[in-house]
């Protein structure tokens, strides 16, 4: 334990502080960051390729209870000449025997969502940087459990939300700093994404091959279904929130007070097992009732007066869109047009493509490190999460989304639950920093370093 | 009265019901409709333009307080060597004095918005077939009384929403009741348009001119302004909710049952005044406080389960969108991006250009009277409107958009103010037809006549 405590033995006191930890790692320069990773399913497995990519990196173990993720995470150690990590995989509890072996300075969660918390918990008091995928919460209770885990602990929350380094929306968050849009009035975003071939598959394969789900599904059909089955409101929040949470500096000198969710009729799962060719008005799940609304919005606001509309829509035939929307008091970018519009640039009432903008304000992240992020999932922006992870673990920095983002991106699952089942009612958001976001300072992305 | 009596002796019968009435009108092919406009500004002057275009009206009265725009009608009579109508222009009240002394068939009302009603109510008192321009509501005790006089009238009211007639809005109606979409899920839709160069001018010109409004306005700025600065809802939420409404069939089958509002901070029209080169910090109207929240969005949900979406955007830069987007089981159509999606035609997860489709399901009214509409006002939409509004009335016929339809879209803007003043409470929406929406029928375009 004697290297994770030399990272970790100041961060202690800047855990409330947003000062970089300079020069604590590497204590030696040939020493890696020993990753450690929990839930190595399709997700992990991302995860898993891209810390092997690196020269600074070591996964020391893996944890999955799934023999054929775990088989296919071998294939990609193998594919790296990697050292073989430690197998934990004697059923779901087994991460804590992980994490009570393993000499490990960081991991990456990426279970199903019901996993997410607990595990981040027990990462956190173990003082492990503790890397935590994407998901909303069970419950709001969940969220102040994760954030006194943190409070308590030396380790550090990050929130794993790549889409905040998408490279239209860091050009955005460029464009947004250097005052293009004047101040911010109004956000969309979202989560519009075809997944009826994701949330139903035959067992074997993971997309559109099959109606089955649950006990007979497979990979996230195994785990993820079950929420649209039991549960009606914003599932699936922060790759919507969290990319426009920092163009008005949620947590940090701005917070969102309240939000107002509706959901639509459902109708789309259950028409797509009907329709299947291995479904059928016969099939046993046939006869689910899904809670899910097939349309869910919720509307947002914020102490400083922006509104936020946050779409959800998972269970309908189209495209996939995330809605950004991005408009202030001298202009508007609209991704699903491609298109902006600057006062005093732009011809008056007139859209321009967004490229040249979105060129033009390139973030220098993606300046310096787009060759390397090349191959990288979604369009080589989770080359960028996994290298700001690294780095933030290296230094033992604070994560730019830490646990207030995560509770408060997270808890709009169970808020937008309460909202629609009183009828739209307006709920508000806890304030989960307890006042430090009044005086909390912006730490992302402000350079080209990670 | 006698000519009026015989075109509405039998519309009482028929004023609950939606079946036409036949053969009421002409009396004689030779007798023209005698229409008076109540309110001549610039609306007022389309419409008396596009009246005089027609071989079956007369416009026998106009009625203004305003000089200069009463002049401006004259010329476009004049234009058309149409006969001089009847002038009513000694003050607010005149329009009391046309009523009683005019033999007409029909009005139009196109006066500033808070007049909409006791003008409508006033006219419906005397039977005359009442075509009334939209607008939002000043109360909701206000949308009732419009209902109460249209039913104890034997008159009709036509709530002039001309962008039910808008071509691709049509030609999506017509592929909505093709069954393209499937079932319809969801539906968004509103008002953007920056309206900041119509709310302020120089009391001389009507747009773009200068930061004055109110007594010093000229048009629009002399009496719209005011609910910007007094009023925080959407305050113009017809030209959305209307042609939705027509999707999934509101009122008839079908009903708004709820709505959220909510509204950002207020920031686009005191910016406006003082960036202005006629303005200035010093400007005696960058001390006006606006209530109005530069966005205002508004969810609402039916009886039958869909959800919309509902914009409210005119006082920040932008070019104009009506938002429309349309989302069924089976597919999705977006305005803004020009792009449809339809399961089994188009690729997976695919857009295709919306075009294509547009034309092939062209509305049949639009295929038959394309070459009329050359000219008319906003694409030609208008020239449809004051066609269905014309033949409706020449025939007796219950409107298309009556005035449950005008009490329940114009009530959205007082349950909008409602809704945000209770930090985004859901608000009911009253149901204005007392449950005869369970078994009204469609009537609108179901085919090419008007």
């Amino acid at each position: 334990m004697e290297r994770r405590k030399f990272i970790y033995n100041t961060a202690i006191t800047a855990a409330a502080s947003t000062l970089p930890l300079k020069g604590k790692w590497p204590s030696s320069q040939n020493e890696k960051l020993k990753v450690a990773i929990i839930g190595t399913g399709m997700r992990g497995q991302g995860h898993l390729d891209l810390l092997l990519r690196r020269d600074d990196c070591e996964v020391a173990a893996i944890c999955d209870i799934n023999e054929k993720m775990i088989n296919r995470s071998k294939e990609i150690v193998k594919k790296h000449n990697a050292t073989n990590p430690v197998i934990y995989d004697k059923g779901p509890e087994d991460y804590l025997r992980l994490l009570e072996k393993e000499d490990i300075d960081a991991v990456i969660i990426a279970t199903p969502w019901r996993w997410h918390v607990p595990m981040a918990i027990a990462s956190l008091k173990k003082n492990v940087y503790t890397g935590l995928e994407v998901s909303g919460a069970g419950s709001l209770d969940e969220c102040w459990e994760l954030v006194r885990a943190s409070q308590a602990s030396d380790g550090h929350l990050y929130f794993l939300e790549n889409v905040c380094f998408r490279r239209d929306v860091m050009a955005v968050l460029n464009m947004v700093r250097q005052d293009m849009f004047g101040e911010i009035i109004h956000m969309e975003c979202g989560y519009q994404h075809d997944l009826r071939g994701v949330k139903f598959n035959d067992g074997i394969t993971p997309y559109n091959s099959g109606v089955e789900f649950g006990e007979k599904g497979y990979s996230e059909a195994s785990w993820r279904t079950e929420h649209s089955v039991h549960r009606n409101g914003d599932l699936y929040p922060t790759h919507g929130i969290g990319p426009v949470s920092q163009y008005v500096n949620i947590n940090r000198g701005n917070r969102i007070t309240h939000l107002t969710s509706m959901a639509s009729k459902s109708r789309g799962l259950h028409n797509y097992i009907v329709d299947h060719e291995k479904g059928g008005a016969d099939h046993p799940n046939a006869k689910v009732e899904f809670a899910l609304g097939d349309k869910v919005t919720t509307m947002l606001r914020t102490a400083s007066g922006e509104t936020i509309v946050l779409h959800h829509d998972t269970n309908l035939p189209r495209p996939y869109s995330l809605a950004f929307r991005v408009q202030g008091t001298k202009g508007i970018w609209m991704r699903d047009n491609q298109s902006i519009h600057i006062e005093g640039i732009s011809a008056s009432h007139r859209w321009e493509d967004a490229q040249p903008y979105l060129d033009k304000y390139d973030h220098p992240l993606w300046k310096k490190y787009e060759k390397r992020a090349v191959g990288a999932g979604h369009g080589g922006m989770d080359f960028f999460l996994i290298h700001s992870f690294v780095e933030h673990a290296k230094a033992g920095k604070n994560p730019p989304f830490d646990a207030y983002d995560a509770a408060t991106w997270m808890a709009i699952t169970p808020l937008s639950e309460m909202s629609i089942q009183k009828g739209s009612s307006s709920i508000s958001m806890p304030d989960f920093t307890e006042g430090k976001w009044m005086d909390s300072k912006v730490t992302f992305a402000l350079d080209d370093s990670y």
